[in-house]
């Protein structure tokens, strides 16, 4: 737990970490405590001032009530809470350039595992097996692992938006949605793509085309300036000309970084205005029950110019 | 989200999960909302009673600062909010014996997967590689992952307790710290092993001695009615004969369940009285700054003659 005051900071770690802050934390104190992270927070904050009212900031949506009571009760009442929700999120939501190479590293690596198993992708395995395929490819090439539980949804149940695999084995003639995402240095990527075993009959085949058209059209949307509704409506008309924007029932995409979820959030209604360096998913989706789903899903970069690909995998209709 | 009603039940869902809720929850109504499933929640709070003040029981660990807020802004003042801390984690602390079922497997997937790699744990891999090899094997063997990252810790990285895997190679003459857990069907399991690479000095055979005394010590003092800080007291004496009682920097123990921590804890001022099908982890460990560290962990379900291994794998000191 780290507590930032106005001049300085203090990180507080329990005796297991001792060695790891040693070799890893520089240029700040470490205090290694015993009775609890928050605990010794509170009291440190109380050292901030002799007399007199401290202000703490804290971010609503990541402290518990539980949390907020034990730092009162050691403070009593000399704290004046100031609420910031979103601080470090909106922080967060532009990408420096070292995070951003971080990104692109986490990208690479999700592209590249996809290429890697393409050629398992085949009738015959279970959707557990070929999502062990596809995360133990993630960690052999670098990441600490998969930035969610990876996602193969064959057949009806790729009209599921989020299944989780099971030992359902892939079939012949089936639509297959395989999401999923590595964290590399601690920065997640998230890519979806949805092939067909066998050869498409041609309702999916338009199925597909309209959901990579809405795609390219919410990509064009994606540029400093727009807000992040516009993306989702770019996506959304166009699925409208094929009489698919009811089966699209999430929304266009979200903020990616640290976390696999992050602000903005590519949607009806949002007032964020993107800016550069903002990274986001662009993953529009139609599921229809008793029939199947098809997702296509990138992590783009908010350029000067538009909108950058990150993921690079083929996103043309591949029939196996 | 589900709200629980005197008489009734309510799941809260986004459209993403209709047809999923559709196959898989009966006996309660399921709502599909687009408005935030906190906001329908609270609305449906309201409409259990049409005037007068509704009792809300919550978590106070589990509720965040800004979701009460959310919660007051729909119900403005009409809720009794009664804190009810650990009501679920201390009904989740005892096992039904169909929970215990799927912990055994958990174990079993996680025991099995150490025998399958031990002829992989050797010098010239590295510690990343070998994390991924064990965590592709328990997908293999059905688990939807590991139940936390999977520790490998080398040589001096072995005193780490908290260690990530690294690009380290493991070498001839280290100590390798693995500690590996699967989720099977939604349970953990959560098994540490410490092998030895080569032919192993007498030091670090009277430790591994020490340690694995110290655990057997506190397995026999978990048993229905004993507190649960008897088994921590119980494997620190025995590492006090030995002189490593300062080395040992973390408590003996956690309960364990659809969550890799849950409680009981195993240590020091705990007055959690332990109950018949209860499950913890036993893992006393030293950690040498500069020389490194052992740990040796099993599962173990509270038995009315004792606690009972879940997990399986030798616990001689392996020299590989």
């Amino acid at each position: 737990m780290l507590l930032l005051k106005p001049d300085d900071a203090v990180l507080f770690i329990d005796s297991r970490y001792t060695f790891q802050a040693r070799e890893e934390v520089s240029g700040i104190r470490v205090q290694t405590v015993a009775g609890g992270l928050l605990r010794a927070a509170a009291e440190a904050t109380l050292r901030i001032r002799r007399s007199g009212r401290i202000s703490l900031a804290h971010e609503p949506a990541h402290l518990t009530v539980a949390q907020k009571q034990a730092i009162e009760a050691v403070t009593k009442g000399r704290l004046r809470w100031v609420a910031v929700a979103n601080l470090v999120e909106n922080l967060r939501a532009v990408k420096d350039p070292e995070e951003l190479a971080c990104m692109r590293q986490a990208a690479d690596v999700i592209s590249g595992v996809f290429a890697e198993v393409l050629p398992i992708i085949r009738p015959g395995i279970t959707e557990l097996d070929l999502a062990a395929e596809i995360e133990y490819r993630m960690k052999r090439r670098g990441a600490s692992g998969p930035s969610f539980e990876t996602i193969v949804a064959s057949g009806l149940r790729s009209a599921w938006a989020h299944a989780r695999p099971t030992t359902k084995l892939l079939s012949k003639n089936e639509l297959v949605v395989l999401d999923q995402g590595a964290i590399l240095r601690d920065y997640c990527s998230d890519m979806t793509r949805t092939v067909f075993l066998g050869r498409c009959p041609g309702k999916v085949r338009r199925m597909y085309r309209a959901v990579l058209d809405a795609q390219q059209a919410a990509k064009n949307a994606v540029r400093p300036g727009a807000d992040a509704a516009a993306p989702d409506a770019a996506a959304r008309s166009v699925l409208k000309k094929s009489g698919l924007a009811r089966y699209f029932t999430h929304s266009t995409g979200h903020g990616l970084g640290l976390e696999v979820h992050e602000p903005p959030r590519l949607g009806k209604g949002e007032k964020t205005i993107l800016q550069e360096a903002m990274v986001v998913t662009v993953e529009p989706g139609v599921y229809i029950e008793g029939f199947g789903g098809i997702r296509i899903e990138d992590d783009v970069v908010v350029t000067s110019t538009g909108a950058h690909d990150l993921t690079s995998a083929s996103r043309e209709l591949l029939e196996l």
